[in-house]
């Protein structure tokens, strides 16, 4: 297949990428390096790219941010950088991105386990997350061409345990290997509309 | 109890307010009817609407709109139809609120079914109702001053069959009563970070 990587410089994107491109012609796309440049928070910047790369068979994100911090501190501005982002990012990669799929292709999000068991200071990325697993429950019933959609929900990643274990007290640590896999199920399985939850 | 509710004149907020109004001391507000008039979509708005009730018990939503259509079909601005009203307006109900509502108060803030049980052309609805689910879990743990956070999650009610049944076929109408008792056991009850599922 052909699959366009969306954050594949990233911690999970880069394992996402090792495990795929055993199989697959990856095109690698991130804010700042890959074969093509895209900012997720711009349509146009997702048009652009979809345009570059031409018909994919399937689109795979592990982009996208949100805030994460005390929520009372938090600026009105910090919920929309979710929004933008990791919310609205996803959609209009799904939105702008259908015909530029083919016949029976996929399109595979990421979300978190935040949006099921969230730790302190997580609101507004436990939002985007619940936002896009419903999202993707929901659109699958009615995407053309029998193109799936399913969202990788990942918990704490092994890669990360050293950079945010203080903030997730409790958390049994999920290896990238089964990250990948959650990936792989949903580009060459057959499942729609699901949360491929890893945790 | 004072208790604020937001959407008072709707199907749901009719129904919610004859309920509280038996026993607590209601101010009602809309875009357009009520006690205080606000528009949930702007931040200035619902804090205009604060200044004017000053501290209270309860905050109770029953409104917020989203799109709701076919997903090919929908328009960038459609999906901020549902981000900015029943998402971020109830985000800013209660990060605008706070301040507003006494020791062991509360807020109640409505989602709907589709998070869990999506119907066709429901995606953008389903997203905005999965976010506020998720929210509200996470929110909850961090709020101070005992204060509480809940979402009630209704089926399609009984009030809305006639108008909407085509679109959600086999789905069993819930009572208005049961509805309303949703938003009674947020308000009179302990819970907190509770999505409160009717249906």
């Amino acid at each position: 297949m052909k699959i366009i990587l969306i954050g594949a410089s990233g911690t999970i994107g880069k394992t996402v990428k090792a495990e795929l491109a055993q199989r697959h012609e990856i095109i690698t796309a991130g804010r700042t390096t890959g074969d093509v440049l895209v900012d997720m928070t711009s349509r146009e910047s997702i048009e652009a790219m979809y345009a570059q790369t031409g018909k994919v068979d399937a689109v795979v994100c592990t982009a996208g941010k949100a805030y994460f911090g005390p929520f009372e501190q938090a600026k009105e501005s910090d919920f929309y950088t979710g929004v933008q982002s990791k919310l609205l990012g996803q959609v209009n990669l799904l939105h702008a991105g259908l015909d530029h799929v083919n016949d029976g292709g996929s399109f595979t999000f990421i979300t978190g386990i935040l949006a099921d068991d969230p730790v302190l200071n997580s609101s507004c990325l436990a939002m985007v997350n619940g936002a896009v697993n419903a999202f993707v429950g929901a659109v699958a019933m009615e995407l053309p061409r029998s193109i799936r959609a399913n969202v990788v929900s990942p918990g704490l990643v092994e890669a990360s345990v050293e950079k945010y274990k203080g903030a997730f007290p409790g958390h049994i640590p999920v290896s990238m290997e089964h990250v990948a896999a959650g990936f792989v199920k949903s580009v060459e399985g057959a499942a729609t509309g699901q949360v491929i939850r890893i945790f």
